[in-house]
């Protein structure tokens, strides 16, 4: 069995589910106090993707939380190959909303000038909640990686 | 030694390399073709990141080549790190490029319809660029992970 710090069942584990969990959902709440985002694709497929990271992690999070109390190993190939597709799919629709999100940001505030010249549009909520997506993104990328270290060594 | 397809110094991997590079030289040349593509960040970093992981698949091929033709074995430890750092890095480059290239051209297109408004703006070679860019990411993906699957069964 691997020793992985950030391994699921595990209080490293944990903090990584909770940080996902609070990252998404800090981005879900900047992007949502921002008047007019649904007008832009980028932005409502950002809360989308985001709001299916908060429900995985926090799923696992409780799964985590179960295995810590009851002293439960997770760490059996059927689980273990359930949360390495489920953390990759995560992952990598989370990656992807922030890095298109990030294109629209970089777009309206260097390119077009768009928040230069319309001062209504809440630049600074799609840039907040851009970066939230990052760090959830950071936090999701290295559980996923560490899942599928751990399924390859099994 | 595990004998999956599509590792180094093979035929299976050499096919790969070449989808990368070729799917990054189009879409360099759709994008390279499209006037006024620089005044976009998004498209500028996109030409960057395809031309990155242009070489580095170019490199990875002659050596694919170089192990086939000479019947040399790349699946030593320091080979297999090298490979799944650079290819991670070009991956994850690559596909943050044409995440955020798509995001813009969805923008442009859907969003706030300049594709309409202003039919100089080349939104085809924009378009067709991106999905040149995704093709070549969806290759270099299936390498980063056959590497990096190697690398923890080695």
């Amino acid at each position: 069995m691997t020793k992985m710090p950030g391994r699921p069942g595990t209080s490293g584990g944990l903090v990584l589910r909770a940080g996902q969990f609070v990252f998404a959902a800090a981005c879900i709440c900047a992007m949502a106090s921002a008047p007019g985002f649904t007008s832009y694709t980028a932005f409502c497929y950002l809360i989308a993707s985001m709001g299916l990271q908060a429900l995985w992690s926090l799923g696992l999070a409780c799964l985590d939380c179960y295995a810590l109390i009851l002293k439960r190993d997770l760490q059996q190939a059927f689980f273990m190959s359930l949360f390495v597709v489920g953390d990759w799919v995560a992952a990598i629709l989370s990656f992807a909303a922030a890095c298109s999100a990030g294109g629209v940001v970089v777009l309206f505030k260097r390119d077009v000038y768009f928040c230069r010249r319309d001062p209504q549009l809440p630049c600074g909520n799609f840039e907040v909640a851009t970066a939230f997506a990052f760090l959830s993104c950071a936090c999701s990328a290295a559980s996923a990686l560490i899942m599928f270290w751990i399924l390859a060594s099994l």
